[in-house]
């Protein structure tokens, strides 16, 4: 007898096998993911975890999950997927606390910004019982905060899966069973390709925001209009987490910035000669790839 | 006998003198601009110019100005204020010949974005009978086109008005009183620190958004999110515009694409040798300065 399972079925017979998630970090990515999954699969138990007091207490309050843990070990316990939210340079630490907690087969992930170190962390901690993927959903503001959690925030989002060769197959279609479930859209590439191309269309951005920012006087910005406001919203973003994302990414980072500082180069260049031609067709490029970019995304249902 | 003029009494005093207002241009800011007179200041009669045919047939279509003429000499003829909105390297030729038309008194200004050569070119052209002042509403779009233009565009948006010596005290009065009939903040400094300031915080972002997009490979930008395509929305500006103002502000365009590259080196030079707390110091500078403002920005009632 052969089972053809799609839609539907084939949602619920991957996921079927799940009873608890359970998120380390109730930030604002946090606390989205747990409310997305009430929201989406209200029949899987929510678990969720913040080392400070002060944002258990607000997590409660609020009603992000269905239990908020004082500890990460009691969290933890029973969960089929874990999934970390806390700054990248936390992981290798809650990995080997975690370790002796988790149930057989619970699959780790985390919503990290890099992929390459993180895997590296795992490899380093995790015995065959447990199988790390690492995820990273493309979505945040530049606030944070569990108040800011939304049950929306995942809708329409790209989410990466990261594997590689050792990666077990059967958790990567859970995982991406369950991140469509939350309504974002699931790619899957190694790690070494998702932190190179991320760190050109995510973390470039960041380095570009704030060093706009810090070249101009606080008695200069008083000028700043709707242009400048865009162009620098993302330097909002919290710098601890930033400084992660940067450090654990450090040589695309670099690399990143520069190539960003040859293309500066390129536009001093042709407005010092006073190359009208030249400055055009600098401008035209720009001005075509980001039309290319926003009729993608218009195609792709990613913005409206 | 003393009269003490304020609040309305004032600004109908001040523009009480004028009939008519002239916009050469009817792109996004030109139309704003003709609609937000027939709004604010019903009374004053509104004239439009393009040179090109089809604007000037969908100018008439959708209503922008009480007439939009064929000819600049027809257009500025018995005007008192004439402002030009089209791209800054056409202000020259445009003074020249719309000069013999210009009746005596008459009110010349721009909404051109740099300010310390259309100065030098007025002088070059008019006589004392015409008053050059130069403006610059901070108001704007990635959109162009007679379509996009709205009679609320200017409403608290800041305007700068550029003065020197020589300026005509009478006329800088009514161009203040008329840009902020339009709902705009007037503020009046000199042509080259408007050049130096604006260098920083408008075409800074628009070259750092232009430097991104084309640092950035047509195949990685379909995983761009939010962050970029904020960070690189003015790069969609129009180039031929662009490239105008870039090339009319070079000087202060080159001194801070250096500052910037300044700026990025600072950064480069964390993450490369891995000082977090260096990192997290300049990202916590562009943060709070970013932070400063917004708060500024909603303390003015800017942004809301």
């Amino acid at each position: 007898m052969v089972f053809i399972i799609t839609g539907l079925y084939r949602k619920v017979f991957i996921l079927q096998g799940l009873r608890q998630i359970t998120v380390l970090g109730m930030g604002l990515l946090g606390s989205s993911v747990t409310l997305a999954v009430s929201r989406a699969l209200p029949r899987l138990r929510t678990v969720g975890f913040s080392h400070r007091a002060s944002t258990r207490d607000k997590a409660r309050e609020i009603g992000v999950a269905d239990e908020i843990c004082d500890s990460l070990e009691e969290a933890v316990a029973g969960a089929d997927i874990v999934i970390l939210a806390t700054p990248i340079f936390t992981f290798k630490s809650t990995f080997e606390q975690i370790k002796p907690s988790l149930k057989r087969g619970c699959i780790v992930t985390d919503v990290g910004s890099t992929k390459v170190e993180p895997l590296k962390w795992a490899k380093e901690t995790f015995s065959k019982d447990v199988s790390y993927v690492g995820s990273h959903p493309i979505a945040g503001s530049e606030k944070r905060g569990v108040e800011y959690g939304r049950d929306d925030l995942l809708l329409g989002a790209n989410c990466i899966i990261t594997k590689d060769r050792s990666t077990d197959v059967a958790s990567i279609e859970i995982l991406k069973e369950f991140w469509s479930s939350l309504g974002a859209f699931v790619k899957i590439m190694s790690p070494a390709q998702h932190d190179r191309i991320f760190s050109r269309v995510s973390h470039l951005p960041h380095i570009v925001a704030v060093a706009l920012t810090n070249a101009t006087s606080s008695s200069d910005i008083e000028y700043a209009g709707k242009g400048f406001i865009d162009t620098t919203r993302v330097a909002s973003g919290p710098s601890s987490i930033w400084s992660d994302i940067l450090l654990a990414n450090a040589r695309n980072s670099s690399i990143g910035i520069n190539m960003l500082i040859r293309e500066l180069e390129k536009i001093d260049a042709a407005v010092k000669s006073g190359d009208s031609k030249r400055l055009t067709k600098l401008l035209d490029k720009a001005c075509n790839r980001r039309k290319e970019l926003i009729d993608l995304k218009i195609t792709n249902g990613e913005i409206i």
